[in-house]
């Protein structure tokens, strides 16, 4: 059994050429299994096509910001009516206030929103923000987290200076200790602590927050008049209609935003409570595009969507019956499968496979037989993802564990991985 | 003679709860002549209306990203096909191919092509490329140039900390004795020089690069086995069919390109040479929305129409027959205005106006007239702009000049731009 690939070969072989390395960033393919497809043609609901014709169930939802389907009509609708008006243009339009509106409407503790591009840009303008409050300079942070890929904060520090994380100060998540030290090794010059609602780094199980470290990091922040930012740009509005940190009970000063709050139109935000306004206006933060209108008139739709449906309760009904069916068939077939994180955001990782060999091939079974799955990335449900998909996904991944359980014993590490790792 | 302004006014009474200030970054009006609007209702070919129904003829053209006239017809339908196909997925679409070797067969320097979206994503990338060239660490930049709004080069440094520029040395804009010496004082440890193709800041006269300058920096990058990055977001395709330093003869390792590549849809690319391949391969680069499929679609319409119509011709005969009207009509009327640049992105400054009264009041008399200039800003023309807006333009200007030369006497400095500069 293979795909047919003869297409995405050519056009792997044209990247190579005028890409460097043939893709870069998140979506690259580079440490996957050979089969899974570098460029795509087409998607819709929850399924995507590929340039050889296969179709898959996406699991990955464009790494997040494919919340009500691909090409989900009322939002597609709102999308097409803004651009007939305009999008890119001297000034915003109207739409950007009924964004902002709509924010301050559903996410409790903001008062303001100011939007721009990247979920990046969203967190970038949070830490300048937190600094230019009360003019201090340390921003603590999660050891480990992924908070975007700018100069402060990119995850491989090929190209950066030191001098770029001279005031990032690392904590242990989940650690009160660990957080209480670093106020204390810092007092006076805190600005701010910078933290994802959950923990979902790539390569390792999921893991939620600690009441009681969240509530903490509320109450320093306090003490030290620092402000505390939730960095929701992947989680957001898959955990809550609201901050995700409320299911904790700790309200932020400051919560950055990305990804799906336009399903799929390019735009992230910084919200804020009435506290951080004068900082929000005292910093420069712009961009080319920060202030398009169809992202935004996208958004106005996506953000009613949210409010009005029972979008988060179908996804968790999914996730949880997907959870479900996975754990069973992983026990019947012998495979000790970790699912971890809340259901519409699952990680998973198998027991006794400290190489990744064998979620690598069995996410590359899976995709064999229409399941785009991840072997070290998080994966996204949509709404969009309902009974045929879930069926479907687990007679897929039935007989994936079949087909892995019958060659266990020949399996090797994926070798671009191996290289990367050093296995 | 005033503008409808009821659904201005109480839309900026909106904006001012919900966002911060009422707006912010570049296309804020915080700084601009009270009538000017700061929220836009649509826009069409070189014209914009504003939400009491006023009709503009736009000379910031999105400041850049209008290149062919806002909802040009061939782009627009590039754009819609694909998104029948689909925007954002789990992985790029082939577009992202196409686009790369239309830059690559368009712009003399590159061999390959990285896509993001903010013009600063492509400067912050060139800087830390660079970086990853030879494991320097030191970016040479003109002082008081515009490369974004990063921590690292954001010209209002609120919230930034020193540290962000710990490496960035700064230099004086065609003075080879000044790069000369931030070359040898820092032997060793030079990544790059970072430059504008010409001088384009904010109230300030613009000025075109000496050419033995431009010559000397590439000189001083090939000795020191540095990279030269051109940073053409601003003036990209406004200049030439090329990076705009071959009109001086120069040639980069590296250029940052933004705003009007996709005609107003939301794309920003980093491209390369050769030689800077491998750096570009070990950095780590991303954002949610980097790899969307429409932005890179109309991308690949917009440089056919780039390469195959004469629209930088027709842009600059028309940049250059409004240069030559206003010349007359400032001279009739007794005004010394100075018109620097390029005429396809001229700024208008006023001869004996240090506090900018002259230049706001006429750009504001032009705006009660239909034409939106900008007084501190330079502007942009794009290929919509015909006769009809020429002629429409050159009344509208004359009627201004003699508005402003009969109160003369009267006007004042803005209220907002002399508290920002104390005047």
């Amino acid at each position: 059994m293979a795909l047919a690939n003869a297409k995405q070969l050519a056009i792997k072989e044209r990247a190579q050429r005028v890409i460097p390395g043939g893709m870069y960033g998140h979506e690259s393919t580079g440490l996957l299994p050979e089969n899974f497809p570098q460029f795509l043609a087409r998607a819709k609901g929850a399924r995507m096509w590929d340039l050889d014709g296969n179709e898959y169930i996406d699991y990955l939802c464009a790494y997040g910001p494919n919340l009500f389907g691909y090409g989900y009509e009322p939002i597609e609708e709102a999308a097409r009516a803004q651009a007939e008006l305009g999008d890119t243009l001297t000034a915003p339009s109207a739409a950007m206030v009924d964004l902002a509106e709509a924010f301050v409407e559903q996410v409790s503790h903001a008062d303001w929103a100011k939007f721009c591009k990247n979920g990046t840009d969203a967190t970038s303008m949070a830490i300048v923000t937190a600094r230019a409050f009360k003019g201090r300079r340390k921003i603590l942070c999660a050891e480990g987290a992924y908070h975007g890929a700018a100069h402060w904060c990119t995850p491989i520090r090929t190209g950066t200076v030191a001098e770029d994380r001279a005031h990032i100060v690392f904590f242990q998540y989940n650690d009160p200790q660990s957080l209480e030290d670093a106020f204390k090794a810092n007092e006076g010059d805190v600005a701010g602590v910078i933290a994802t609602p959950f923990r979902h780094e790539v390569f390792s199980d999921q893991f939620l927050p600690d009441p009681e470290y969240a509530r903490l990091a509320r109450r320093l922040c306090d003490e030290a008049d620092a402000l505390l930012i939730v960095d929701d740009v992947r989680a957001g509005f898959r955990i809550a209609r609201d901050c995700s940190w409320e299911k904790v009970g700790v309200r932020p000063d400051l919560s950055c935003w990305g990804k799906c709050f336009a399903n799929g139109h390019p735009i992230s935000a910084l919200l804020g409570s009435d506290k951080a306004r004068d900082a929000a206006i005292s910093t420069f933060v712009t961009g080319s595009f920060w202030f398009s209108a169809v992202p935004m008139a996208a958004g106005v739709r996506t953000l009613r969507e949210i409010r009005d449906t029972d979008y988060l309760e179908r996804m968790e009904a999914f996730g949880t019956e997907l959870r479900t069916g996975l754990e069973q068939l992983a026990q019947q077939h012998g495979f000790g499968l970790r699912q971890t994180g809340p259901v519409t955001m699952p990680m998973f990782q198998f027991d006794e496979d400290p190489d990744y060999r064998i979620g690598y091939a069995w996410s590359s079974e899976c995709l064999e037989r229409g399941v785009y799955f991840h072997p070290y990335h998080n994966l996204f449900v949509s709404a969009a993802h309902g009974e045929a998909e879930l069926s479907a996904t687990l007679n897929a991944a039935e007989d994936a564990f079949r087909a892995v359980k019958s060659n266990r014993e020949s399996l090797k590490p994926n070798a671009a991985l191996a290289a990367r790792f050093g296995f």
